[in-house]
This record gives structure tokens, C-alpha cells and sequence, in this order.
């Protein structure tokens, strides 16, 4: 009952984080409404999407992990709330590094941005994560180490290419996307949510 | 108890987006306050009802079927979770183009966006659908099928009214409101949700 | 259960709409940051709050209306269905005519708005109300035509507000917030939703 | 029941709300996209990070106590009901103040508009508290009592502080801070939610 309210307040922050996402795809703003302007505007606009892929994609994934996550947990204690609130405070932030990306692309300030954000998220979800495992809070350890395993190659990962962005942002870039698009695929596989 | 969370995600998710859409219809940007100015501008702006009515129907009738197609599913795995996240994915960025298409107005390039966004939106609800019916998760067959009828309609005009939109923006622009006009009145007929 | 669904989604409807109003209330837009013009700018955005308020209060009240309403139905079907949409059509769009008001003050137009959609919003609210009782799907009829009564009243005073507007803007829309107000401090009067 | 939907609409306003407050970060608006101009924009953004981290861990802090405060709710009346939309619109509001104190750093009229609204929080907060206690309509008084001390603490606090701010802008904001910060590490101190 109670474990319900948490995850329902968490869902509604996935849910409203991952919508919010568009409002960073940038409208034109042109003086004149002619397609002549507005056809290659669009195009640029378009480019914007790698960011918003990776993202939605990501935050795709981490609802799916937290709601596995807490489906094992039984009791929710104080450290957890506290743990669960800073994962949402980096959730509820990534349409800001989103829409710099976006908007200004690839450039080292941005992609240094961005990837500082998947690292803490990675941070954040890994601490939730060890709690709840160190308080043996869990029903199903098998679920979570394996999700641990990955979940650790990522916060290898994103803060080595979050350091490689200040040199080699465009690099950096297309490194989130591939690893949010191999989690995304991933994430899922024998999750049986009836079973779960 | 699982297949709620999905279900109560996907809902916020659409909850979200359709209450989004009201950020597209663009507040005038007057240097003064004077009724003079406003006025115009504000018959201008419900000039952008259009597309926002066409958006609200349309993301209003695939919640409802997606209510009735998740009511006979029976087990939510992996390949499930994979379409319904592309499906919201699709559904959120709607906001985008219903934005577009509001400030620009009938262009090619812009009822060409929006169309396509659609065109989309019937593919990955279709790629659902389908999925959902072959691996027989479903329990009501037939609801699915007259459902899937409907949806393969819409498969094909949505995409050759997108491709029309290139020379004929307003008419292509004419054919989704009218489509999701005739969808809003259809869609729940014969649906009794509480013996669904 | 489904129609927990359906009340799920209207609910997401309601608070969101309800949290978006403060997006109308304009950040001020200054060179630089200095009280000197902070403060003037400030105390002048404070005057938008009297539409904030009272579109919170109105979208407050549909929302413990629609609870009471839908608590008393006992089977959704397709009509109550595409009404409420209707409805949520409505209490989706108020943070733009909010925005507008809020913005421009109360000239003809901007007033003339405000309360064109509040009429729709009863005329919508009532409509749904009818088909409820007329259906006889309700089981406390009591309940439901004394809501109507106000409703009623509401829906006589809503559109001569309106039309005065264009002559008396700052009569009507302190019209608009004291009958916000007073349906306010009555909305609840006799609820215990307990008992409901 | 009943109960569960004025929670669950709750839930979705605060998660709303905590969501929207990153809307007031502002995406740097610069006319090349190089990373010379990017970057020191960035970083004065990341000075607006301070208000968003009260207002976060102040939201999270209402939420969480006012899931405490209704879980020993056995009626939900018609004061009730008032009492927590006047909190909700106190909530709601949260991210106008937080926009403008993020965009202009603490001057006195942001850092006493920022302090006043969490004022109004703290009163329409034990408001609802008091009325809760007094109707004798909760279980567990102890949990409420405690939660009183602390809450009227914060009372006297950030009227004291909106007051100062007229002339210490900075050191308030510090205080709204570190209240913030002291709460959000002990809100849920003693919380178990499943024993709740």
C-alpha cells in the first residue's frame, strides 16, 4: 500500500520527465510562415533528435530497472526514500542537458554536460541500488546482481566518455546513444513483469 | 498488479502529452496591452485549433484502444514492454509537430512533419497490435481484429495523405482532422469498459 | 478496475492542467539583474495571479465534481466516454486563455476568451452530467441534481459574463473569480468522501 | 478508496510540480553555437541550481510528510479537502518563484518573493496539520506532534528570513538552502513505510 504511493510518485515523475523531453526540440522561430525557411529549419530541428532518443531511451530504462527494483524490495525505510528522491532529482534535471545538447549540439561544454548527468544518474541509481541490496531487502538477489553487473559497466563507461567529451565530443555523443540504445534493447530480456 | 504499473506509466505518459499540447498554441507577443492588437493576434492563434484538436482526438482514441488492448493481454514480457515504449515515444514527441504545423500553418514541410509523425504512430501501434494477437496473449480475439481493421485504414492513409502533403498541405491537413474526427466518434463504440 | 482507468487518466488530466497554470505567469525578462527593475516587474506579474487563482480553483472544483460524479456511475460506456474527453478537451485548454489573461489583462478580448471557455467547460460539464443521470446509470441521484442545480447557475452566469465582457472586461473576469470562489468554499460542503 | 484518489491526485501535482521546476534552468540563448560563448553560459546556469535544489528537496519534503500526515486520515471531509487544494496551489506555484530567483540570483525582491511562497507553504502546510489533529480524525498523534515541532521550527524560520531578505538577500537564500537541505535529511527519519 504504502510501497505503492513511492512508486507511483516515481512514476509520475518518469512519465512527466520523459514527455517534458519535447518541449527542448526547438520550434522555429521565423519571421515570414514560407516552407522556403521553414523546410531546412525543420532539418535542423531534426538533428536535435539524437538527444532526445537518448534520453527518453534512458529514462525508458531506468523505469523499467526501478520498477524491477522495488518489486523485490519489502520494506521502504528512510535511506531508501532519501536514495529513491536524489535518483528522481537527476531523472526530473535530464530535459535540461537534453535541450542544451539539442540545441547547441555536440560541442564539448554540452556533451561534457550531458554526460556528467548520465554519471550521476548511474551514481544515484547504483546507490539505490547497493542499499537495497546491503539490507538484504530483497527477495530475488539473482535479478539484481545481474542487473548490477551492466549497470556498473555503464557507470564505467559514461564518465570516461563524459571525460573523452572536452576533446571528442561528437564521439562522446554517439557513444550515449549506442549505450542507451544497447540498454534499451537489453533491458527488458527476461523480464516477465506477471512473473517478475 | 504488474501490468498495472505499465498500464498507470502509459497512462501518465498520455495524460501528459495531451495536456502538453496547449504549450503549442502560441500566447501573442504584443510590445502593448490594447484590444486593437490582441484581438487579431487571438483570432489568429485559434487559426492553430486545428492541429490541436486533430492532436487531443488522436492521442485520446489510442489511449482508449490501448486501455482495450491492454485489458486482454495476459502476460507483459519483453518484447511487449520494447513496442509500448516506442509507441509512447512516438506519442510524446507529438506535441512537437501539433506546434510546428500550429505556428506555420498548412506548408508542405510542416503538414509533411506532422503526417509523418502519424504515418508513425499507426506503425508502431500496428507493430504492437500485432505482436500482441501472434504471440495469442490476447484473450478477445475479435475485439482485436475489428480493432485492427480500423487501424490498417488509417495505415494507409495516413502515410498517403503525408506524401500528398508536399503538394497539397491543406487538404493532407483537412484528411487528419477529419480522420481523428471519425475515430473520436467511433472508437468507443461498443465498448463497455466495465464488462470490456 | 476500468473504470479506475478512466479516472486515472482524467485525474492526470486535472493535476496537470492545474500544475501548468504557473507556466502562464510570465518570469520577467530584464537586460540586467538589478531590484530596481526586478521589483516593478515582479509586483506588476503578481496582477496575473487573480486568472491563475481563479483558474485553480475552477479546474479544482471540475475535479471533485468529476470525482463525485464518476463515484456514482456504475458502468462506462461509449457516450460517458466521449464526453469526458470532451470535457477533458476543455479543462486541458484553460492554461492558454489563463495565459492570455494573464498577460494582457482584462480587455475585451482576453476577458472575452477567459470566459468563453469557461462556458464551454459548463456546457461540457453539464452535458456529461445529463447523459450520467439520464442514463439512470447513477445510484445517488441526489447528490448529482443538487451539482446540477449549481451547475445550472453556472452555466446562465458563465455566458452573460462572458458576452458583457466585451463591453465591462474588469466586471466580468472579477465575476469569473468570485464565482470560482464561491463554488470554492461550497464544492466540498456536505462531501465525505468516505461515505461518498 | 476515495482516499486514494485525493492521494493519488496529490501525488500527481507534487510530482508534476517537481518535475516542471527544471523549465525555470534556462537553456542559454546565444546566436552561435561555439563552445567559447557555450561554456561560461553554462556555468552561470549552474548557478540557478541552488534554488532548484531547495525547491526539489522542499517538494519532496511536503510530499513525503503529507503521505504521512493523510496515512492517519480516516475521513476526508470538506475542510480537508480545502485546506489541501490551498496547499496544492501553494505547491503548484512553487516553480514561478524558483524561475525567477535561478534567473536573477538573490536580490531582494526574488529572495523575498522566493521566501514569502515558502511561507505561505509552511501556513497552508500546518493549516491543514492542525485541522487534521484537531478533528481527532488521526490515529497515530505522536507521528503528527513530532512533525508539528519541526514544521512550526520552519514556521518562525522563513518569515523571519523573507523578512531579512529585503536586506541580506544572500544570506536568506543560504537559510531557505540549508532548511531545506536539514529537513530533506530528516523527513523521513523514523519513517517506515510499510509499518507507517
Amino acid at each position: 500500500m504504502n510501497k505503492a504511493r513511492v512508486e507511483s510518485f516515481s512514476d509520475g515523475v518518469f512519465a512527466f520527465a520523459i514527455t517534458l523531453l519535447v518541449l527542448g526540440v526547438q520550434v522555429p522561430e521565423l519571421a515570414a510562415a514560407n516552407d522556403e525557411q521553414l523546410r531546412p529549419a525543420l532539418l535542423h530541428a531534426l538533428g536535435q533528435l539524437v538527444p532526445y532518443l537518448t534520453s527518453f531511451a534512458t529514462i525508458g530504462i531506468i523505469w523499467l530497472n526501478h520498477h524491477r527494483m522495488f518489486h523485490s524490495v519489502e520494506r521502504v525505510e528512510h535511506t531508501t526514500l532519501t536514495l529513491n528522491l536524489l535518483l528522481l532529482l537527476v531523472v526530473a534535471f535530464i530535459p535540461y542537458p537534453t535541450a542544451v545538447l539539442g540545441r547547441y549540439g555536440a560541442l564539448p561544454s554540452s556533451a561534457f554536460l550531458y554526460g556528467a548527468v548520465l554519471t550521476l544518474l548511474g551514481i544515484t541509481y547504483t546507490a539505490l541500488s547497493i542499499h537495497i541490496q546491503r539490507k538484504q531487502l530483497s527477495r530475488n538477489k539473482t535479478v539484481l546482481r545481474s542487473g548490477m553487473l551492466k549497470n556498473f559497466a555503464g557507470t564505467f563507461t559514461y564518465p570516461a566518455a563524459t571525460l573523452a567529451s572536452l576533446r571528442y565530443p561528437r564521439i562522446s555523443v554517439t557513444i550515449y546513444f549506442l549505450l542507451a540504445f544497447f540498454y534499451f534493447l537489453t533491458a527488458g530480456r527476461g523480464t516477465n513483469l506477471e512473473e517478475g
